[in-house]
């Protein structure tokens, strides 16, 4: 592999440091060819590490001349198999991490430029120095960055209050799959001249450009923010107790996590560093975060006011508010180890679904009646963003049985159950994390002939060559269909 | 024209009673032909008013295989020539009227699903009915359509909290080039399986699909509005208001207008009913707009405060607070009427731009240079949605010129200077308005090529009979361009 004709190009392009090959004495290229979930271990033909946009330009047109695919990376974090080189070590993985720099804060305007692998923690941190906030809150945020954020369209906790990534994006910087430069770093709040394209290239995962560099929306940072931890008797309750929220804090709510008796048993016994609270007597418990322009104090009236409005209306049964910044911080924590919990568990299925908020308490009893009648005993780890019907409904072998052999039987099984219960209360089946390889077939089952036939279009149209990111989201499949009379 | 065959085609899609053309007697279609600004007096082969979602898509079919082009219409208050046919006489005008109805309200999920030609004023009375707010505001709100306001991506007087149109939308049901409807009517806040196709049909202006129903998001109405009227010595001055005003109010800013003093002496010259405040000594007034969630007595306690702030900072020389609904509604009022003053002043040259809001300062200096250097004596009509960036920065004659003249003369000179300056400050040629048919061929002078082929691209794949309002948004010369070698 090493004497590929396009590695020299690559070299003379980005410098023969940031042409990484399996060939060289000593390389290890696994932080790159593995996925973050260890799902996928791809063979890269190369990773080029592109200073400037214009080297990423020129490395797309070499692949493009040669016939090359690209596989573009940002940190690594995704969970869907969608920033990997695949097993035939025919693809270019074009890592955006050497690209980092902040280019532009204008606090005026409320925005900043950050090139494509700038880590989120860092947006976060320059936007804090200035006394604003940049809202995108998740739990890669310390190795994640802004590109891959972008590209996959991120979502996390404030998503509630602030939106999605998309939400927070005003301006792109793009290489497209010709190696052209489109130069879209608005900083405007209003631009009607065209066809959104910036909204186009958020979220598909590198398969129709490469994103190089966005211009991203702050806000001023509130006063204060107020974490709250309350234990709710039902789902409708916890679904009341959102719109309540919603009405007495309005903008001011910016977190509804929602967690599960079984998910909070997990953490309690294998974090028993952190005190859980509550959790005992309830099947469900929330966290909220009310955020505030004014004071700490004015907060906590507004906190005081909608949980004693709560209990009056039997929504919530008992609650604490954090009295410190550390304490709510360990509130955080808990609800941010789930998922390390359960790994201690064992292994398990994972999923990312989405339904309306008003849909949560129905589709939830019937995914559990389901999954329970397919297999009984499985054990239900249900936790997530219940402010946008963004569920991790995930699934644990039953008390006593090996968890490898249970995922191996039955994890398509049991993707189908829920996948199919998703979809019939008009659901999503990928939330958050994307489609990437790991749900590109999956997806052919549950969305629309329509809408993958206007996909299969516009990813023919804007990388007529399948040179970016190929499979990923869009199937071969779905293009050669196009072609078809 | 009668006689053309589709005509009988229509006719059994939609009824007889629901095509309108020429040649019958007393037909007056100048409601669908001519445009809300007066600036095209086109011609229709027919008016179609389908009733139902499979009325559209076999209308569309049936223009389609006739090779006959269709210009979507909602309201028809456009203003940038997007939704009249052309004067050829060749296009099937496809009006959404008749397709108004609300099919759902979800108050849990804080959702509701309007019809295309849903007025919009509609949308916002039933959403008020649950004590729930669709904050999309505009001054054509009592005839302008959802489906229209999507198609344009509407802007209006609530963008600085709210967003735009687009941001309001959480799912769409459109009828494809091709007469296939995609069912897109998700409820959902997130969703990541696969591209926004939501995103690149709003502001897409009719020629990439037509918009037949519409997801949007809902609000829990505030408390309490208020309004504020302030007199700013300067442009710096107010855009550091509105930073103050973001960091003391964080979302409760929900309106910041400008308005210069020329702008607001034409109001006072021909509303004398209106009563002015303060713009008499003032080069600049602003209208600002907090909503709280809590009551009106906290909303003016911040307001309060927010002024005083100001006062100190020499932001403010002077301003006032609604004490009641009439007083707030009669300053909104004043605001709203500065285009019909302008109008009783005379033909004027109307802009729709934005910059940053940085950048606000120095681009009216720059145009205001330019143009009186050029045209020396000439009035600038400065106000719009500073909260935004958003100015519409319009030119009047100068005092005694004809103003028949001075338009037919300096209309296409004025424009290229305020385009060119606006350019040159990194800023939008049409900021909520579109492109239409009146401005596709200026766009083509301002913005890059790079993103103008993307257009063409996305435009011809999904359209590639070019049968959806062709012409408007994405030239002919564009597409022609992409089969170019």
């Amino acid at each position: 592999m090493l004497h590929h004709p396009l590695i020299a190009t690559l070299q003379a392009i980005v410098g023969e440091a940031h042409v990484l090959t399996r060939g060289a004495p000593d390389a290890d290229l696994s932080a790159w060819e593995h996925d973050w979930r260890k799902r996928q271990r791809g063979v890269a033909l190369a990773v080029v590490r592109p200073a400037h946009t214009a080297e990423v330009a020129a490395v797309v047109q070499a692949c493009a001349a040669a016939g090359v695919a690209i596989v573009p990376q940002g940190g690594n974090t995704g969970l869907v198999v969608g920033g990997v080189p695949d097993t035939t070590g025919n693809e270019v993985v074009l890592s955006l991490q050497r690209m980092n720099a902040i280019r532009h804060i204008d606090t005026a305007n409320l925005t900043l430029v950050a090139e494509a692998g700038c880590v989120l923690q860092t947006v976060q941190e320059t936007a804090a120095r200035q006394g604003l906030l940049f809202p995108l809150s998740l739990a890669a945020e310390g190795s994640c960055t802004i590109g891959g954020n972008l590209a996959t369209n991120a979502g996390g906790t404030q998503v509630v209050r602030y939106g999605n990534t998309r939400d927070l994006c005003l301006g792109l910087e793009v290489v497209t799959a010709q190696g052209e430069v489109w130069h879209g770093l608005s900083g405007l709040r209003k631009d009607n001249t065209g066809y959104d394209l910036r909204h186009l290239f958020v979220g598909s995962e590198g398969t129709l450009g490469i994103i190089t560099a966005a211009s991203l929306k702050l806000c001023p940072a509130p006063a204060a923010s107020l974490t709250a931890w309350a234990a709710v008797p039902t789902l409708d309750a916890a679904v009341a107790l959102l719109g309540l929220a919603h009405h007495q804090l309005g903008a001011g709510l910016t977190g509804f996590e929602l967690m599960g008796q079984f998910a909070l048993s997990l953490v309690d016994t294998h974090c028993p560093q952190l005190r859980v609270p509550l959790w005992r007597d309830t099947p469900y418990c929330v966290l909220l975060e009310n955020s505030d322009h004014e004071s700490e104090a004015h907060a906590r009236t507004r906190f005081d006011a909608l949980l004693e409005r709560a209990f009056e209306q039997g929504l919530v049964t008992d609650a604490v508010v954090a009295e410190s910044i550390a304490q709510a911080n360990q509130l955080w924590h808990i609800r941010e180890s789930i998922p390390l919990a359960q790994a201690q568990e064992g292994l398990n299925i994972k999923h990312d679904v989405s339904v309306t908020a008003s849909a949560i308490p129905a589709f939830v009893e019937q995914a559990t009646q389901v999954l329970q009648a397919a297999l009984p005993g499985i054990r239900l780890v249900n936790f997530g963003h219940l402010g946008d019907g963004n569920l991790h409904f995930n699934v644990q072998a039953p008390v006593g049985q090996d968890a490898a052999a249970f995922l191996r039987d039955h994890e398509d099984r049991v993707n189908t159950l829920v996948y199919d219960t998703v979809v019939a209360f008009g659901g999503s089946i990928s939330a958050e994390h994307g489609i990437g390889a790991l749900k590109a077939d999956t997806l052919h089952h549950y969305k629309s002939g329509v809408a993958l036939d206007l996909m299969a279009r516009i990813k023919q149209a804007l990388d007529p060559l399948n040179t970016l990111n190929p499979g990923r989201v869009v199937t071969r499949g779905a293009l050669d269909a196009l072609s078809r009379p």
